[in-house]
């Protein structure tokens, strides 16, 4: 593909012009998505009739419909346009991979990747995207808040491995990641006093204290995690308005300066005179 | 009805006038929330009492009852002065529907018509309407939110019916629907480790990292969700309000700047003579 | 008491300036709140010392000085001067409670006005007050959703009694009351699908619509009363603040333009002249 | 140590310089944060293999570089320099805690201060202070609430005890403490109806109303929590921004005032010549 086009540029011109034409179509997108959907619903009718040769090819045929969009889309908008976004090599890596794994051994693995397909609907619709983008956004705002959380379930986690690991019922805090996951568990509020805390408690009445103490300090830290949402959200929206208005005001403000300035420059001249 | 009415135009004119006289007056209106109420008591009170025949015949009266608030309603405000309110359409459609399924042979469907006629109560009590309003306005807002939902909860159950669909217990993960239900149940937190994550972790060591991050997503998905709706709420009231102080900040700097530019045109032509 | 004032007024206003005093002494609160703390802990102590007799004699002199307090604080504010006080009438009511009931033969009656004796706690100090008056301010805001709660409640409890009574356990949707109960539990996400939905669900299968609606739509009211709260909070709070900075500016406008109108008309009569 | 110091304070201090520039090194801090999270790995390898020599060797030696830090940053920031900030006194105590702990014959005391010395993660990194510091800085605001929610609790839990204490499960509200951690429980709904609710309405049908009305009551609690740490957030950070806008607005009008004034200061002498 790559040599054809470095062969004959001024022909692959216009062949990218004309390409570039039906990627940029208002009908493409729609199409992709409607295809995406498509997809969707022939993996689910899968969990129904697995090994369904028809549903089977429908999605192999699918996948190099992907694969054609895909090199539209590279021809079309140029190796560096389409890189340009960020979405697009997320997009690339999707469509490669469903191609490299297609024929794996690994039934599992090629399972995983024909649903991950799916995933492709978030680039392809914008509300998606944008909601993905102020969640990335959110998170520098929220590193110190997750560290903290690892912190205190490191802490706690292994507090429970310590104390509580020969306390029936094992599965629950044995071992490191075991107890990560009660904690977990617990943190969720899911039956953390009638599952997890109230055996352990009577086999070690001191143990109410551990549980009692991680609910508040894990309430408390969620909360924190929401307040550091909300504001970075609040910060975002609120700020731009606000600033826009302010300034509007300076402005305002600005040219009246200069208009008494004036005034005054007026006045101490015909003073002098 | 209509063929009447096209006959005699002057005549219905006056009844017209006095029935919108009565459909409009003060006391109208709460005399239909204290029937709908009433209506309410009945329902309630044939579920402790079914089949007896006094509420049974009550109810029969309150439908006719409200057959003619309907009428009433109907003529007072005139076909288009009724239905131009959206709710009023709601409305009729309830009244009807208790009118047509009245004798269905189907007696579910009978008893749920009898109880949908409650929320009736909804367009009749202004503080419901605004409430159910605001929360439409705030609907769209969140179409990204729920179309990114969807999607996760899409995924998941996918990826929970391939692989978990032979561990037991069977019910959880069974089919794509069931899977959708299961994974409902963890999102709310209910029993997601002690009845569906830990018989399954037994079973599949690996499939602690599907439910932990299924929780941490669906969980920052519905903090999305939150902070939306406040954001929406937020901005309804407060710009409102601050765009309403901040322009009469601008009317008052326009006032004060146009009294300057007058000043300077003064000073100037002094100037020139 | 009433009588004895009424005949001697000159001497009762110099008794009743010396109590005032004593009620009014930067010390008396503090030890009222010593007071109630000390009786709550009685209390408690008798939960694990049931009928001993010392902490009952305890209690009873407790009781006779609440009455000195209240007698206290009736002389030396003055009936009027007690009673403007919303609070005053609460703990009015508490104190007179506890001496009625002393000698009751309900036993149960006895202990439950014991115990909310502690409430006077609230009354005593300020911060808890401040609490419980801005959350009663945050009522009327709620209104309109409670209303709409309780009829979803009540509609969802029919036909949930309507549909399920039959089902089995028979004590989630036996009756309307225990269905509200049931809901109860749903709306707080407790073993709602462990205990309640899956049963239903392997008997009716549609009645998974029924749940997950009632979840959703619950959830949503919630969410709403959650942001009505909040923005009761924050207009409270924020709108003071602005309208403050905002005032300053307008009065510093104001002055402003007062003195350009004035330099104008030097200007204009020095044109004139 | 500190006679030493006494003895030849110039020497010390060419030596406290010295060692100042190493504890101020821009990798001093960093390396520390190294050490920490080594600690953190060899505590953590202990719950998987415990009672390995090894690993209790690295951890003894990390005491001592621990005590090594300690006493290079008391010498290089000098006491009161150290002291200055509230997180190195903290820091101080674990470090001299583990010294002291060390060789307890008490191991669960000992394996308690070993897993504490991860605390020190907090001092060490920056973002993780201010989390704490400020969560720190919303907790007077909290006071009220918390004070309430103790005393809600109290009253609770004493009502239970007197009047659910025979009902089986005994484990419940047995005696007042139990009855504080059920209500714990069931203010995090979990298990409140199925686990506990359910069998003791059971007994005593009133109690419905017991449950209930404490939910709803403790939800309240809760929600005035949240608002009140959202409130001190966005006041700490909202008003700092708007004073800042807000006062650059006043200087702006008061240049312009003083303009003004001059202008008329002018215009008046003009006249008067």
């Amino acid at each position: 593909m790559e040599l054809k086009t470095r062969e004959d540029i001024n022909e692959r011109k216009s062949l990218r012009y004309h390409i570039r034409q039906v990627v940029e179509h208002p009908y493409f997108q729609p199409i992709v998505i409607g295809i995406i959907l498509l997809n969707g619903m022939i993996i689910v009718a899968e969990t129904y009739a697995t090994g369904n040769t028809l549903l089977i090819t429908l999605d192999q045929i699918i996948v190099w419909v992907f694969v054609v969009e895909l090199i539209l889309k590279l021809i079309g908008l140029g190796f560096r346009g389409y890189f340009s976004d960020r979405w697009n090599l997320f997009d690339f890596a999707i469509v490669i991979g469903s191609l490299v794994f297609y024929s794996t051994p690994f039934v599992s693995v090629l399972r995983l990747i024909r649903v991950l397909r799916l995933i492709r609907m978030i680039p392809a619709i914008p509300a998606l995207r944008k909601i993905i983008d102020s969640l990335l956004k959110s998170v520098p705002a929220l590193t110190g808040i997750l560290g903290l959380s690892i912190l205190i379930f490191s802490i706690y986690a292994i507090i429970g491995t310590t104390f509580f690991s020969d306390v029936l019922p094992y599965e629950f805090f044995g071992s490191f990641h075991t107890s990560l996951f009660t904690l977990m568990q617990v943190v969720t509020f899911e039956s953390w006093a009638s599952q997890v805390a109230r055996p352990i408690i009577n086999e070690i009445p001191w143990s109410w204290a551990y549980f009692v103490s991680f609910i508040i300090i894990g309430a408390l830290v969620i909360l924190n995690l929401v307040v550091a949402v909300i504001l970075s959200y609040l910060g975002q929206e609120d700020d731009v308005e606000r600033d826009k208005q302010m300034n509007r005001l300076y402005e305002e403000n600005k040219a009246l300066k200069q208009d008494v300035a004036e005034i005054k420059e007026i006045l101490l001249k015909g003073q002098k005179s």
